[in-house]
């Protein structure tokens, strides 16, 4: 147990109940159901079954459980796994989420609109003495942050733009330096990364003066040899998202960071007009304004996301951005970590 | 009228109407009327009065006004300025609030505890028509920020920590260029500027993801020869405010900044642990962050805040700063502002 979860602040860090039951209502593309998918394979010994509607072709390949099966098989929570149209809860999907309320069984959303804007489901859970969690927005107490050095070691998730792997990047070294026997946690924060560990906080739902300080109390002070990894959000060199991504970095405090890159992307996502920024000059930004809170601070390694990419250009540009950078490039999704995490624990162990 | 001013997002920039009376309680020492103060400093034009207790020992200097005649003279609000011990009003001070919301008077605050949470002021304020406006809390429909470039030119104070100027560096320039015939308007960024302008929105209250939309809607697109001052917050290297600090500068894309320091700090304000990075690093940390949104970014001059020096040391100071940034050196409190503003109009005019 680490030293600093026994602060009463410690509660605004989101706990969410498992096992869970992953809800897909009749949702109709699997690529509206990523949350479910997502959570099927970073934790599967998490996800017992799931829960749809008999009209939903979406399937993740868990048992079907409706609400009296899965609390019997006790099931601590259901997921919203999917991102509805307008992000609202369709009407013919509130029975089902009324009946697991009523057996008992919490429900969580990362939905932008809240749980408890739905009258029906507020009465279920209290009936059932069940919880409504809305993952995106919870706001438990927080202090500013004080920039104060944390025992324990910390690695942070960084990247020259959002969506392109630093909470997978983050997942899969956090699993690697676990299967190495060493102490580790993954330290979620966004909504996703909160329902894989059971426990977090979206940094990007606080109230600004606050990033910094939620960032402290989502990797509080541990065992010196312990490792928190901390999933990254946005990128410096973001014009929506980067206050977050600074106050994340000031109050992460991390030793160590890996830079995530999408070698074929040349504009900021969904921002045409903006160049993506060099993945050198991230680096060179990333080391500076970090030596604030941890002087010691350094880059251990380029994860690549090359989904787009064949093989052969593949090892072409891991090859490429290894040599341009001087540490290990990997991609988490193709190829193995083992490098990087030798490379980590040589350079900053 | 600004382009932009007639797009429905614009309502999230707070109004505060004016004329306004300085309610000042009960309040025992000067330092806890730093906000009235301020006021009458800064938009004397715009305060009427003040308004307080008999036994109220802290005097403006304007004419003591009860609510009934603030009313007949027109008065658009009541100000509390006074940051009273916890945060909390204190009973003794209700009574005049609700005269003044019968009186139709709006009554707008800066504290922490909302006002909409004293049932009896809710009350009065229904029964005269009038609102209870937090300035702290207020939150409109905010969009995430594009970073796409605005018509209009922007200068955005920025500085080397919390506390050392850059609000009135701000007005200061602001004054100057009007004075001088030129279109401007100071774009407030906290709840005192907001008073002062009549018009804000405090960045550092709203959610982390529109920190930089927030601040694209505080100086939306204009006339290309009009200069938004922007007040700056907080300081890239500030462990609690950095990404604040970062997204209002993303957000503003300020074609030009001025960098404000006190020459006698070395820590960082309130964190003894933490030294103060020399103002060269921000200087430069602030244009190649800033560029992402403006690459014409540049620094146009040093706010140095000297009140603690005495004549010779200021002299020396400004000398020092002026030679070491190759920028104009001044201090808005001591000295005039127009050699910085000569340069800003000739260097990014």
């Amino acid at each position: 147990m680490p030293p600093a979860a026994e602060s009463p602040l410690i509660e605004s860090v989101l706990s969410v109940r498992k096992p869970y039951v992953l809800f897909l209502g009749d949702v109709q593309e699997r690529s509206d159901a990523k949350t479910a998918l997502g959570l099927r394979d970073w934790c599967p010994e998490d996800c017992i079954g799931q829960l749809r509607l008999p009209n939903c072709p979406v399937d993740t390949g868990l048992p079907d459980l409706a609400p009296g099966d899965a609390a019997a098989r006790g099931a601590g929570s259901v997921v919203i796994g999917i991102a509805p149209i307008g992000g609202r809860l369709q009407p013919q999907w509130l029975p089902l989420l009324v009946q697991a309320l009523e057996a008992g069984i919490d429900v969580v959303s990362g939905m932008h609109t809240r749980l408890t804007g739905y009258p029906e489901l507020v009465a279920a859970a209290e009936r059932g003495r069940a919880r409504l969690i809305d993952v995106r927005h919870y706001q438990g107490p927080i202090s500013v942050g004080d920039g104060r050095k944390r025992p324990g070691k910390r690695l942070l998730t960084v990247g020259t733009d959002c969506a392109l792997g630093k909470k997978y990047t983050a997942l899969a070294l956090t699993r690697e330096l676990k299967k190495r026997g060493l102490p580790a946690d993954f330290r979620a924060t966004g909504q996703t990364g909160t329902l894989i560990a059971g426990r977090g906080l979206a940094v990007d739902a606080v109230i600004a003066d606050f990033i910094a300080g939620a960032a402290e109390m989502i990797s509080p002070a541990n065992d010196a040899d312990h490792w928190d990894v901390v999933e990254g959000q946005g990128s410096l060199m973001n014009p929506a998202y980067a206050g977050v991504t600074l106050g994340l970095l000031h109050g992460s405090q991390p030793d160590a960071f890996v830079v995530c890159h999408d070698p074929t992307r040349t504009r900021v996502g969904g921002m045409e007009h903006i160049a993506l920024t060099p993945i050198e000059e991230i680096v060179d930004l990333t080391i500076r304004l970090g030596r604030l809170t941890n002087p010691a601070i350094r880059c251990v390694g380029v994860s690549l996301n090359t989904a787009a990419l064949d093989e052969g250009a593949r090892t072409a540009a891991l090859a490429d951005y290894e040599r341009r950078l001087g540490v290990p490039a990997f991609d988490p999704m193709q190829r193995g970590v083992e490098r990087v995490v030798d490379f980590l624990l040589t350079a900053a162990g």
